[in-house]
């Protein structure tokens, strides 16, 4: 995959509206990004059918939707207010700040070993001076507020920095009342905001994103094989909705660099081919031990262990936690659907074309109607089909240009099916029907369009 | 309604898994709230429903998600910064902290008269004593927080206190590249933030909350018509949706309430029966002018206008905004579907039951699969049948307990079918449908649940 292939994403995401820069019009809110019709479309479907494989398929997951505003105990007692803190450096030469262990990470990823002598030995990747950065100090990275009419202590409250603790303070809540019992899961999507200091690669970082996450509760002991259940079912998700496993990889996090909660975390990684990293994380599966519900039973007088009735005793269930980001599994679905071929232009004459090989259920639009022109005839035709289509799928209207250009902009956005009305409709009462892969053409009669679309769509 | 009706939904609500206090193990978030697994689908399912009949079902309104934390500008140039304060007073006494204006209409409710010295005449309904309240601050109700290293005024940076303005900022970008131009819609859903003086009556109002937003941009002069279209449309929404138009009203804001933007403002308000007041609002239908485009065009220096090539002429859109609060609309939702009535019990004697008449497209749990005992023969049965229904809608599966019970437990949450796999269902490979409101049972085999369910499930 070639190293620009992120700038065409970039640039077809804002020219065809699956993504903006955040408040451009005043000169842009750094890194941070509007997901446009489109965009908003492909988000959410991703999003549905993580929900779907997460918790309606399935008996033991329930769904939660938690505030991002906690009680503030919460970030004390889960050690963030203290610990949830990384390495700041600030070029002295060009004031550009960084996270000191990004730069020691390209460094290793470069070089195939870390700095000698730190940070003294890294070249600034903005200025190009040597040995020019700071001490790092450690920097929190927690957005706070203040509730209440005044902005002192007694108000301060954080946004939450990922959705997981929101599961854990309400565990036992709905543990009671869905009637659930170890192994069971919780899940939830959200949006979670953090302070990062380095923000970029598009959609990839940024100071507010959606999370997919899902707290699994299990016995100990058998959390071992709960993490590898985990990692082969998110695993195979990615690769049912159509990313390219020689696109991915497991990456086993080094027990020295583990979370302070962590036992074991495996990260799904994709080829992003950010810079000069070509791997970066999409997923992470951790083993978050009992250390989070233990941590709050202490600290909050409520005991959120669990009374094993078969076996007669009590514990504190172990954690495994899939967690997904949902802004960067859609730039992978984008890449990864991304391609360049060639199709027949109106004289046959092969062409060049942009097209995106979305999973029909990712796609933002399921069908596009093309009138074969603007006519009184064929417009009321191809509306009562649109207005019939969408009553089921979201669908898009277009009489304006040529036809080819039209299947070309349909193409280039990862429409699976494009339906012409043209003159011969007015006779037959039939529209053509084109798939976006394989390009073919099928006469289908006008009555059953919906049927013809439904067998194609399944799950959409 | 009777007015604990509001209890009643809050101790189902938090029994049953809907709706549970934040944080509450650390003594909870003042007046914040959690949705469990029943409340997030449930909540889900409304957004879903709005999105559909505003935006996929359309051919002029396109969808958008604008980020939480816009450029500061942003705010400054639409007034919040200055103008969205509310007038915020202390009880001298008792030292609990007001709205003024809330206080002053609730007398106004009750005596049909606002005081004729203001403040002076109220009592305060905490501690009872009267004339104690201080002049009423200006107080501002944005949500503040700070970007980057450090918290200085470089990084200041506000929380959306409505989606709106992520909506008017990207206005043109999504012109161009959804081509669409007026009368088309922009619709949004998400959370927003305010720092609310007083937030209460349980999920109604909250410091953080989920607005389902359409920005209408109409030539000027046709804005009038347009305003009453939306309120018709939305008016017919919640109706087709179940609630009852006898708890719903119009309520027209006084010329001289209007907000800074308004030509004209009309409430879609519910029955909710708060304390000593009857209706209180669930959608605000405002004609916002060209105020916002006019603005931003003349604050960003991008220009906003329209240029008509019909009428050859350039002007503002004006802007008709249908804005309803999902929380507010899911607590009208579960209040208008709540009933007791009578059901026979195993002896076919009348006993009391409580029922969710919810819409099935809204109902948290489609169906349930209920094995009449737990038994080698039956559980797998039931459990193949769930796993297979469990591909299409939300299911339960239950086998604890009384039959009668377990029905009981399902009306409670509004599932609209029960099925039961019985000892016969081994011989006529045939379960029991049985319906939430009729009470009425059918036979049907099981390789036809699918249909039976599909067929009485529309746009589920």
């Amino acid at each position: 995959m070639a190293a620009d292939k992120i700038d065409t994403i970039v640039s077809l995401s804002k020219r065809r509206g699956f993504v903006y820069p955040c408040s451009e019009i005043y000169g842009g809110q750094k890194a941070a990004w509007d997901y446009g019709p489109l965009g908003v479309e492909l988000k959410e479907n991703i999003k549905r059918q993580w929900w779907r494989t997460m918790v309606t398929s399935r008996d033991d997951i329930v769904g939660l939707d938690s505030s991002v505003i906690l009680a503030r105990e919460v970030w004390e007692a889960s050690g963030h207010v203290e610990a949830f803190v990384d390495p700041l450096t600030e070029c002295t030469s060009c004031h550009k700040r960084y996270r000191a262990d990004h730069l020691e990470e390209a460094y290793e990823a470069k070089r195939g070993r870390l700095p000698e002598n730190g940070l003294a030995d890294i070249t600034c990747p903005n200025c190009g001076n040597k040995g020019t950065f700071t001490e790092p100090k450690m920097f929190n990275g927690l957005l706070q507020t203040f509730l209440g009419p005044t902005q002192d202590e007694s108000g301060r409250a954080y946004l939450r920095p990922e959705t997981a603790q929101g599961i854990f303070v309400n565990y036992k809540a709905v543990e009671q009342t869905s009637r659930k019992k170890p192994p069971f899961g919780i899940a939830q999507t959200g949006k979670s905001f953090r302070n990062e200091i380095t923000p970029g690669n598009f959609i990839f970082r940024t100071r507010e994103f959606e999370q997919m996450e899902m707290e699994f509760f299990v016995k100990p002991g058998e959390d071992e094989h709960w993490q590898e259940y985990w990692m082969q079912q998110r695993w195979d998700w990615y690769i049912g909705l159509g990313l390219n496993p020689d696109n991915m990889r497991f990456f086993e996090h080094p027990k020295e660099k583990l979370s302070h909660y962590s036992k074991r975390t495996v990260d799904i990684e994709y080829r992003f081919n950010f810079g000069g990293t070509e791997f970066s994380e999409l997923e992470g599966i951790a083993n978050r031990t009992d250390y989070d519900l233990r941590t709050h039973s202490e600290k909050s007088g409520t005991d959120l262990s669990y009374f094993d009735q078969d076996a007669g005793e009590r514990w504190f269930p172990y954690v495994i936690e899939p967690a997904a980001g949902l802004n960067r599994a859609m730039l992978a679905f984008l890449l990864d659907a991304y391609f360049e071929d060639e199709a027949p232009n109106a004289k046959g004459k092969l062409e060049k074309r942009t097209v995106l090989r979305l999973d029909p259920r990712l796609a933002p639009v399921k069908a596009a109607i093309l009138p074969l022109s603007r006519n009184a005839d064929l417009s009321p035709k191809a509306r009562g089909l649109a207005a019939d289509l969408r009553q089921y799928w979201n669908c898009d209207f277009d009489d304006a240009g040529a036809i080819g250009r039209r299947y070309r902009r349909q193409d280039e956005i990862g429409t699976p099916f494009c339906i012409t009305v043209d003159f011969d409709t007015l006779e037959d009462d039939a529209v053509t029907v084109r798939s976006r892969d394989t390009m073919q053409q099928e006469r289908v009669s006008l009555d059953q369009v919906v049927g013809y679309l439904a067998a194609r769509l399944p799950g959409c």
